[in-house]
């Protein structure tokens, strides 16, 4: 029978993409040059310019029946080398490749370790604002994500909240920093408190809550920013992460699961993942990917415009009046909207030809997004339109 | 909690994988070229000449921004419209891009096309001999698979026997045609008479059975085989296709879903699958594969040893007293064993030097597979060895 679940998530739409709809329409009638499109959280920079030399060589020199050939089920050994040895020297954690998991980006890793470390019917804590698809994440491993509401104005960790929260049934708890949709980053001070409540709840219920840790982003974080590595400071803490921001590939699908060497049966949990695959269809991301992706393990695209949008928007917006917490990283920021309805305030801005995203389905309503992967020109020519937006609001 | 399901699977191990190990460690012994390695289906021909330059050829002229950016969540809409195509013109029936669901390979294809169309708690009908993965991609739906004992010796399909078994809670029928492990072609008359038998317990149930048509060895059919596409016979049936054989990128990951278009609510289905993605963790396989999938659409790396190996082996075998069909595709074959412990008969023939997978795990005991796709040098060296494990068994 046609799965009632999935065709009545066809009525659903993501509020991201309706934006990103409402604007190509908009593009059509005022021209794509006119249209200052934040809504899409999409690199602007291209991948790093030896990506092709390193695809042919790759074409050149290997045989293409190991090329392109099956993987082993947990993904290409020396990849999986390539990544320890990267995590090992970067952040001084003993990680070998038996800790290490290939997979389809992070989103296929988040299907993993959720599927490896939570069961049906536990829980898992996630801190609003939050990436929106982590309810189907968590929902696909049978279990329920329960959202902590937002630390306002920092967007660190509302701690009150979630030790009020947490309880006997939390298998995890899921964070992603620096975050999609604030920009913010963990403070190291967040991350140990977060740390010992964990460690110290583990205790009182009894079993290991595990700390996922979404790091599409890791690569991306701004000057002088304090960014914590996880992993260094709770010891059952297991990374997804994601290829796609850091080297502009994110069509590619590619990314891993590392889990903490010092985590009890790191191996295992690995090695579980390997049998996840069966039952979700994965079986490893593109083998020739895999490949790019060991070859490029130290690089980045140039990120540096990110920055340099950021800087730039953060204070203009500040100096029209927006109230706004600076982002630390991403190519993301989070300022509250000039009244209680942020869906009317962006229907609003559409009129401004500026594309914004209602923090509602981020779990965090009043605010909003822009992602300003963009063009720093075209962003530069976007700021008399955000000032006549604040004026049409008497902020400034 | 640490999933104890996933846990307890770690136990079990693959007879395939098992023998392949155990070839493993008798070629640490007597060399790699003393061992005949028969137990692993991967392709041993290369891929097409032209591959490289395909892929060059889109690093080279194609914006790094669109070649790894994101596709839209169906796939690429150039590359579902190229695949539609080339279905359409090769076998006539009016697929349009709508049809087409871009996946990570069959097994990517099967998750997604199995939890559209079948719901938790509802039966998926298999006939023996079945490839073993279909247990855990059914049960990743929330299903159960239900097999049909083998048709022998024709390893057609046992009519009687699914007349018996299909009830009320049947949503789908999943056939593997040309067949892994039996290399076995259904013919037209059995497409025929299971598209009748669904189209009368579709009606007499009051709700459509689906058959799902697994068909990653479509273009490895052997001369005069009849090979009737099964779509064109069943108005409900649900392609889960793989370029992993036909151009010999297992490890790529590159295949789809189409959907019948004389299937009722066939976009319907496709849309949904881009929303079972969600849950799966999923996302579309690799953009610069699916370019590379689409520009080859219509070419095959060069299958021919395949049935050279064949009509070889077959020939030997049969002339040695083995009791075999012979196959019409694949590179598998499916020999009776010549006692009813096929298990027993595998250990011994590694004393041969022979490396086969008795066919217990495809739900066919007392017949063991041979994957041929190995050098046909390779192969004739083998011959000696299987003349003397006929001998030992007083077959000829």
């Amino acid at each position: 029978m046609i799965s009632p679940k999935f065709r009545e998530m066809l009525k659903g739409e993501s509020v991201i993409r309706k934006m990103s709809g409402k604007g190509n329409v908009l593009a059509e009638k005022i021209g794509r040059e006119n249209v200052f499109d934040y809504s899409i959280g999409n690199p602007s920079v291209p991948a790093p310019e030896n990506l092709n030399d390193i695809f042919k060589e790759l074409l050149d020199t290997k045989d293409p029946l190991t090329l392109h050939g099956y993987s082993e089920s947990h993904g290409i050994l020396e990849v999986r080398k390539q990544i320890a040895d990267s995590l090992k020297r970067r952040f001084r954690l003993p990680y070998t490749y038996e800790d290490i998991f290939m997979t389809s980006g992070a989103a296929g890793a988040m299907a993993h370790a959720l599927r490896a470390v939570v069961c049906p019917g536990e829980e898992v804590i996630t801190f609003a604002p939050y990436f929106p698809e982590y309810v189907p994440y968590t929902e696909g491993a049978g279990a329920v994500l329960k959202v902590i509401p937002p630390d306002i104005p920092a967007f660190q960790i509302n701690f009150d909240m979630l030790e009020k929260e947490i309880n006997e049934k939390t298998a995890a708890v899921l964070i992603n920093t620096p975050n999609n949709p604030s920009g913010v980053v963990y403070s190291t001070d967040t991350i140990i408190r977060l740390s010992e409540l964990l460690r110290a709840k583990s205790k009182e219920f009894g079993h290991t809550i595990y700390l996922l840790s979404d790091e599409p982003y890791r690569e991306i974080v701004f000057e002088g920013v304090d960014a914590p590595f996880v992993s260094s400071f709770y010891e059952n803490t297991i990374i997804c992460y994601s290829f796609s921001k850091s080297l502009s590939l994110p069509g590619e699908r590619i990314g891993y699961v590392a889990v903490n060497p010092a985590c009890e049966d790191a191996a295992m949990i690995v090695d579980m993942c390997a049998q996840i695959s069966r039952f979700t269809g994965h079986n490893c991301p593109s083998s020739i990917i895999q490949y790019v992706a060991g070859e490029m393990i130290d690089e980045t695209s140039d990120l540096s415009v990110y920055e340099k949008n950021s800087k730039i928007l953060y204070e203009e917006l500040t100096k029209l009046g927006f109230s706004c917490q600076e982002p630390g990283g991403t190519f993301y920021m989070f300022p509250k909207a000039p009244i209680e309805d942020a869906i009317a305030f962006c229907e609003e801005a559409l009129k401004y030809h500026l594309v914004l995203v209602p923090g509602d389905s981020f779990g965090c309503p009043g605010y909003f997004r822009i992602s300003y992967c963009v063009q720093t020109e075209k962003l530069m020519r976007s700021l008399p339109q955000f000032a006549k937006l604040a004026k049409a609001y008497g902020l400034s």
